[in-house]
């Protein structure tokens, strides 16, 4: 394991230390917790959105901290779901006075420990709402579905609606419609390694690649022989299209790179799927290639698309 | 050799249709050739920047072609330098009729093509002036040095400075003085592959790590064991304030990832980085961690210290 890192037990607290040392004017960590909060939380009369989940995935959530986005990120160890005290120290930390939304990826660890951090704020009299991210069509139960890239649309969406001053129930009901309306594909080409553990979460044959892989390495459909870019491309949007109709449908997509995959083919990779959509005569109104949603050091993507209406599309740009 | 290409003839051509698709607003490609121009190039009176070197280092360069930044990016084959007729499109393409300036990173090859191209273009009456970006440190005699991330402080500031109006003479001189001021240096823990070669572009031991490696795995300053990110932040901080006193001065940072190191690993450099340098009693005025200037899936990560004057600061932010 070769890692720019010190001790492993410090990793997280290190990592929060090197971003607020970069971005000291935006954001700041709320003492003695792993919280990333908006310099200026809470703002009056805003609603807050708060987010968070396993660290290991970085942007997410911590980079997302900021002006039309959130108002607090919750970063638990790596890949493991923060705690529920947290979770309620960064609810109580951006409360503007007109509550908070929590957008939450559908892991049993983070839904339990969020919702349980929700009551406890609803009990100091804190308005909360959530919204819960399953856009992962690798898995078939809707419900079972994980949360992964595509929840970055919805911090984008929500945190401009938010800015703008929408209410809380509003900004939900919008938050939960980009939810609904946002499918998501992975394919791996090398696992990532926990920190604390050392060695892989999974293991791939030289020529092997894994498709509908998890952002923790979670199985995913089906391992087989690494195919060229254009028939990964194929088949990640073929998969997509049996959940989506996007036919003469405007649509937002994102490639996101899974940790070390090189942006050149994150670029080879958008060439095909965008053509692939405007053949379904879908109008691709913005598209986002880079690494959002990250893996560690997974090698890799996943394609999202996100089914846009008059609302989500304003609120996206 | 895993990656998301189809024919490796086909990259370079297949990432910038890629681009392209992503950002149809903002960018094209000239036709029949590698440049990506801003969509609105030539823009009457404004003067134009063009970079580019060869592919594999993206973001850079055509990811900074636009607003505030460059006009055009000529982008070679991976590892490779574009030609001079290439270069000499690009000039035509983005010259307004106030002259271009070319931001050139101290690789032999670029450094001939570019200077031809400029010939080509003074010989049809464009104005045009050349800034080489030799800020590389592990590099003992200054003229030899390589040109790596700082590069993109050249291309922030002189964008800016281009955008505001200013002449070709002083931009010209504002990237010469941002590129006397900029001092980078690097550490490689795994090389990268050419595509086309398919093997990697050099070798190191399961515990090592090169001190002060290319961008193109070019050798560094020393081979040795791999270090905790803080004493690799020291060495690297060390190396580079042989080269600037910024005792009581303002700088920019950045630290860079070099293709396949997680954002979270950058962090902690930088929270080491940033620790040393507060020492030193140098404010630190904007900070940037990411992948700016990478080496296909190299991992590792470079650190570059600009140091500020009020011209510098003001186009910088």
């Amino acid at each position: 394991m070769k890692k720019l890192i010190n001790q492993t037990d410090d990793i997280l607290d290190e990592m929060l230390e090197g971003m607020v040392a970069a971005h000291p004017n935006e954001i700041k960590r709320l003492a003695e917790t792993n919280v990333i909060v908006r310099s200026n939380a809470p703002i009056k009369g805003k609603v807050g959105l708060v987010s968070g989940g396993g660290s290991g995935h970085e942007p997410a959530h911590a980079g997302y901290v900021g002006h039309k986005l959130l108002d607090a990120a919750v970063c638990g160890e790596v890949f493991t779901s923060p705690t529920p005290d947290q979770v309620y120290e960064a609810i109580k930390a951006v409360d503007g006075g007109v509550g908070v939304l929590l957008i939450v990826k559908n892991y049993s660890g983070d839904v339990m420990n969020f919702d349980m951090a929700a009551d406890m704020a609803k009990d100091e009299g804190i308005k909360v709402e959530q919204v819960i991210i399953r856009d992962d069509v690798a898995i078939a139960n809707p419900e079972d579905r994980r949360g992964v890239a595509g929840t970055i649309f919805v911090h984008k969406i929500a945190g401009a609606a938010a800015e703008s001053g929408k209410s809380l129930k509003d900004i939900a009901e919008l938050a939960q419609k980009t939810a609904d309306n946002v499918f998501s594909m992975g394919v791996s080409l090398s696992p990532s390694i926990v920190p604390a553990s050392g060695k892989p979460g999974f293991e791939l044959k030289e020529d092997e690649m894994e498709i509908g892989t998890g952002i923790h390495g979670e199985q995913g459909i089906e391992r087989k022989t690494l195919k060229p870019a254009d028939e990964i491309a194929e088949e990640l949007v073929q998969n997509l299209l049996k959940h989506m109709d996007i036919k003469n449908s405007r649509i937002a997509l994102m490639i996101n790179g899974q940790g070390s995959t090189p942006l050149m083919e994150l670029y080879i990779m958008n060439r095909k799927v965008s053509e692939l959509l405007n053949e379904k005569q879908a109008e691709i109104k913005k598209t986002f290639v880079g690494e959002y949603m990250t893996s560690i050091e997974m090698a890799g993507c996943s394609v999202s698309i996100l089914k846009l209406d008059d609302e989500l599309e304003y609120f996206l740009h």
